[in-house]
């Protein structure tokens, strides 16, 4: 396997409506699509549409969601060996109201995600450690997480860690563990207690984070690129984005990490920032597209230069 | 046919969370729960859970809720001839947010019942035209809506008409071309423009009502009862509801019509008071027990002087 990601999977509800109901009231939307999300698929179907083989750890609920999002890691080619159903929860889900000015109120209801047991991820271990590259986050129990970053570590096997969303108090492992900590710039906020509003503020807080224990920290600025820093290289480097005008910009963040994934996973000489100029590139184009996972670009879509 | 409703159908997509959240914000909710709902469907169910032959004439749209609303018509035994599919629009969906304190945020998007034409409506005039009862509402285009009550009146069929959601200025022949006009207090309101907060508040609306045409008017007002008025008996009745503790109130005027609009086909000889008393007890079992649909009690749950 290329990459694996041990993450979550959730399906959108997105309803439009001219603006966000009350407390107490029913108003009507004028459409209303579902879609697949969760940053763990969001990831792992990025990495897979630009050609890497990829696997999820994921639990889905014994209900039509799940089974419809089964199928959709069967038609991105991703291997669902240790795609869990249970009864015991329903798949997870994010019904989101996208008001006309654009805002977004969300109710994330994580259900089975939250099932995906320590348990479950140690019983992918021999997925995890055949893997070239293991790409974790936050929408699962946080010990699940951990175990899949120790067994990678154990095992010598790459790993990121995307601590989204982010909570404080994190364990000191899931810093130490990983072999490139990437945040954005409201999670590295929640995670530092610095306000990150410019590239200076991420510079330093990239190397708060990186005196955390982290090997390596990338922290993303949307539009304004990245900033990479590491235990190597202590001097923060800065990662320039593309200049483009975004449509939706949801799930952006995930084509970034599935496109680095991506490029540790097959590109094992390239260097990181290399790896990381290219993924702000993929996840700029993904912008320019509506939805999540199906603005990301497939690998046929792409100019030949990503690829070199 | 005992019962055809010309109504709609939805998807409730009901999440569990700590509060509502502000526009723009994510929160995490504890749980979530698919349901069927959409008003006319709801009636309909209460009718034929009661034991009435029942039809339904909606639409849904080319999507998996679609195929399984359609599924949940057949497990009641609900005539599906009528139910139409369409690729243009997704089938309703009613996406709630139940916070703690039991305040509901919906965003109702109606999709395919907007869809639900006036020819569409004319189509099934051989299906209403051979009902015992027929039974409207306004979650499908009110023009579909008198399309069905006209005929219903030329055929000399019983029809019913809940006028939810209430909007104003409505044509005057969903007044008078129905033979009980149903509302609740909040849509008697909105009709009249008069406060309806009490039984001598809701004689007056009745009244109100019937000036506008209305061959006879059913107020309804939760567990105070019901107050009926007609052009026979222009005193207005009240027909008081058992005393209950509530579970979920959910769905109880739903389970009211379709109760009688059961009644009205199953009892011809049956006073209209009669049919409202009964109706009644069967709305107050329904808010014992949660949900909606699933709330409705079943012939065989009752007791037998319902039926007598």
């Amino acid at each position: 396997m290329d990459v694996t990601v041990v993450g979550s999977c959730m399906t959108d509800l997105v309803s439009y409506a001219p603006r966000q109901p009350k407390p107490g009231e029913t108003i009507h939307g004028t459409n209303f699509q579902i879609g697949f999300g969760g940053k763990g698929a969001n990831q792992c179907v990025m990495a897979a549409k630009l050609g890497a083989k990829t696997a999820m750890v994921t639990k889905v609920g014994d209900d039509s969601f799940g089974k419809n999002y089964i199928q959709n890691f069967k038609d991105h080619n991703i291997n669902i060996d240790h795609v869990g159903v249970t009864a015991d929860a329903s798949t997870g889900v994010a019904p989101i109201t996208v008001s006309d000015d654009g805002q977004n109120s969300i109710v994330i209801v994580a259900g089975a995600n939250m099932l995906l047991s320590e348990q479950d991820v140690a019983a992918a271990e021999h997925l995890i450690m055949t893997s070239k590259v293991i790409l974790c986050q936050l929408e699962i129990p946080v010990q699940s997480t951990l175990t899949a970053l120790n067994i990678a570590k154990k095992r010598g096997v790459k790993s990121i860690f995307n601590p989204a969303p982010a909570q404080e108090g994190l364990p000191s492992e899931l810093y130490s563990d990983c072999d490139i900590f990437c945040a954005n710039e409201s999670e590295a906020e929640i995670l530092t207690g610095e306000k990150v509003s410019s590239i200076e503020d991420a510079k330093a807080a990239a190397l708060t984070l990186l005196n955390k224990g982290c090997n390596s920290v990338v922290l993303t600025l949307g539009e304004l690129g990245s900033v990479y820093v590491s235990q190597t290289e202590q001097e923060p480097q800065v990662v320039p984005c593309p200049k483009v005008i975004p449509v939706d910009t949801t799930g952006a963040g995930d084509a970034f990490l599935g496109a680095l994934a991506y490029y540790l996973a097959l590109y094992p000489k390239m260097t990181v920032l290399e790896a990381l100029t290219r993924s702000s590139r993929l996840a700029s184009i993904s912008v320019q597209a509506k939805g999540t996972q199906t603005s990301f670009p497939s690998r046929k879509q792409l100019p030949s230069d990503l690829f070199q």
